[in-house]
């Protein structure tokens, strides 16, 4: 860790947002590419240039529903004066054989179908009299009611250019062309692209596997009952639903007592299913830390980057957190503090910037934005401590939702946006002008 | 529904976007709720008042890991004359029992642990010299390593105020608080107070499951080698992916070919998973269009809004939209135009709306905004027709990609908003002002 050798022997020292972050980044590296079914990649950056291996469309075709003619045929026809021409047969989309087309003839066409040999251009069937030998008609009638429709006369009320309604080989992309260039996130369209030029799979970073666990001796599971000292487990659920909602396959683990060895164990457990592991709790500076316990001493000190370190940062809430990697892959763990609150906003620093790096995306960070602070009474902050109260933004405003207190869960239910009060600050303000990170 | 009757009969009437939408709107309802796992609930909108069964905290709790005292016994401490205090145990997060603190005694306290009986207050350990007799601490010793730590003696070097680092019963949500409000959207801190307050499951509108439905006997699927006059099945793929980016749970079953029998025993088949049913293609004038033909015969004349109603939009791309009921519990059915852009621009307009009525969401819309037109040269727009061309939307700034025909489906994978030209319009110029919907 860059950061580390620096300050490692002081444990008083604070680290700033900016090191714990970029330490964490800098070992982070984005998971390696597999070929995955094309709806198993949507959100997922594809690693690959795609090039177009077969033009689209990838045949002259008509967009209309109508009559495939030459254009002779049709020169100065009108509804008073019809060109008749003799209907060859139907060229239907996915037929593979279709009608020649000769002078005086024409094929009855579907949007899509192939432009039958012969014919220069389609004529739409409201521009006939569909073979009826009557006036215009707005559509053809089903073949499976009337077969008849494939054969017979029509009457064509208006001439065509040639080409008109066909749209050309290779009008939409290219043999050859790049249709998609590394790097690009998978959403609807994309994925429709890929289909479209035949690719049924696709070569992308997979969605992280992050597994959540809580831990602490006075943790029960929701819907149980409370006993004496103890609290609901909310973080291994607010955390796991975080890291889906930052595009990761999260697995809830649970609450882990504070046993150092049960815990150790658990872990070991758990790596092979996890890309990275989020714990919360245990990393203060308690006798029954058992996070800090359990892990401070499984690195390998030969390995570069291995083993968890534990360090104090200028922030609140969030000061403890601890960071490294873990297990003969070096699996990233990322130790947060136990209060739901900072855990929550720990997960929004460092654990979501981490998942979007596995993932392989450029933009790793939430947006933040400028804001002038509402609020009836001025924000007080520790000094020498970023701080990072909850808020709701809207119009260029933040307002200050519940206090500092890092158990206001409640507050954050309702918060979309986390206001911060920079180190030097100790308090911001009603009308200044405050840093706002927008939670989206 | 509602602006059906006025035009029925009239095959020709070319209807407004709005109208269209007003139809299915009023028809679609919001799916009844269940009762979900809190992480299954992610995302879905709650249907209840939200009332917190116990406070939060529930017992009063210490803020630091620390020791638990009397005011009265550290009052007038200092480094250099320490209130020397007798510790009469530990107070671990989670413990039943705790020890009553008499005076001159101090109880060692972990940060969440109840404040035990007889202490008023809580000094940090960094206050102290931590039992080890020399100078400040920076933490406790781990119990495991040093049991002896919850015995012996402590010196505090810094006086406390009734209350100090005590998290008070209920100071984050007392018992009968509301929670949250019926109509709140689920996201992870949502999730996290939920459980927090003890809740295992939630009562929600679950997710819509939406079938998907592509026709056309010229499809192929991806990895297939293509035939003469065979395109590649997209559509399934990019709207089944947009379903699920809507919200839903999306079930692509594919390409169908073009018999109106096949088709209409394939979506009889589906109706047991479908709170939804999305097909592509055969809804416009042609022979061979089997959407139009299989589903114009399944309504039910005794029931009002049961049935498929096809029409023609007064929109470019697609123009003929199917939409309407079917099976025995009346399953909303929206058949789109089978082009790759106008089925993906269709679903944009009327089936994400519907899907997230379905979800119960009150904001169902994309967002809009007013942009200016970047382009070298005006784009040109059918009359009476409105026009949504693909284009990409930056700092105020909407620049068109690809041009206006529906199967250009490599440039829609690279807009991010629709460029809206009005039916009253039959051009743009460039630096004009013009509305943009944008896709996220």
């Amino acid at each position: 860790m860059s950061n580390a050798a620096t300050h490692a022997a002081d444990q008083d020292h604070l680290w700033s947002v900016e090191e714990h972050l970029e330490d964490i980044l800098a070992t982070v590296r984005p998971l390696e590419p597999i070929e995955l079914q094309l709806l198993d990649a949507q959100g997922c950056v594809l690693v690959e240039d795609v090039t177009v291996p077969v033009s689209l469309p990838p045949f002259d075709n008509s967009s209309m529903d109508g009559y495939a003619v030459r254009v002779a045929d049709v020169a100065g026809a009108s509804e008073e004066f019809p060109a008749a021409l003799t209907v060859v047969g139907d060229v239907a989309a996915g037929q593979a054989e279709q009608p020649f087309v000769g002078p005086g003839q024409a094929a009855r066409i579907m949007t899509g179908a192939p432009l039958p040999p012969g014919a220069e251009a389609v004529v739409p069937v409201e521009w006939t009299d569909g073979g009826l030998g009557e006036g215009p008609v707005s559509g053809m009638r089903a073949r499976s009611a009337a077969p008849e429709g494939a054969t017979g006369h029509v009457n064509v009320h208006r001439p065509v250019q040639a080409r008109a309604h066909v749209r050309a080989k290779g009008s939409d992309v290219k043999a050859g062309d790049h249709a998609l260039e590394a790097g690009t996130i998978l959403g609807p369209p994309q994925i429709g692209l890929l289909a479209a030029i035949g690719r049924g799979t696709v070569r992308v970073r997979p969605r992280p596997r992050v597994v959540v666990l809580s831990t602490g001796s006075e943790l029960v599971q929701p819907d149980e009952e409370l006993g004496s000292g103890q609290i609901y487990d909310s973080n291994s659920f607010a955390l796991c639903a975080a890291a889906r909602a930052a595009g990761a396959i999260a697995y809830r683990v649970g609450a882990v007592a504070d046993e150092a060895e049960t815990l150790r164990s658990t872990i070991e457990d758990q790596l092979v299913r996890a890309d990275m592991l989020v714990t919360t709790g245990g990393v203060s500076v308690g006798a029954y830390d058992v996070v800090k316990e359990a892990l401070s001493s499984v690195g390998d000190e030969d390995e570069a980057g291995s083993g968890i370190e534990f360090r104090k940062l200028a922030m609140q809430p969030g000061k403890p957190q601890g960071f490294g990697s873990i297990g003969p892959d070096h699996t990233p763990l990322l130790a947060l503090p136990g209060n739901p609150v900072s855990s929550y906003v720990s997960f929004e620093l460092f654990v979501r910037p981490a998942i979007r790096t596995l993932m392989g995306l450029e933009d790793v960070h939430r947006p933040t934005t400028r804001a002038t602070l509402k609020s009836d009474k001025a924000l007080s902050s520790p000094a020498g401590r970023r701080q990072f109260l909850r808020g709701t933004y809207a119009n260029g405003e933040v307002t200050p939702v519940g206090g500092a207190g890092s158990h206001l869960v409640a507050a954050l239910a309702h918060a979309d946006a986390l206001i911060v009060v920079p180190e030097d600050d100790t308090s911001a303000e009603p009308g200044a002008e405050v840093e706002v990170v927008l939670l989206g």
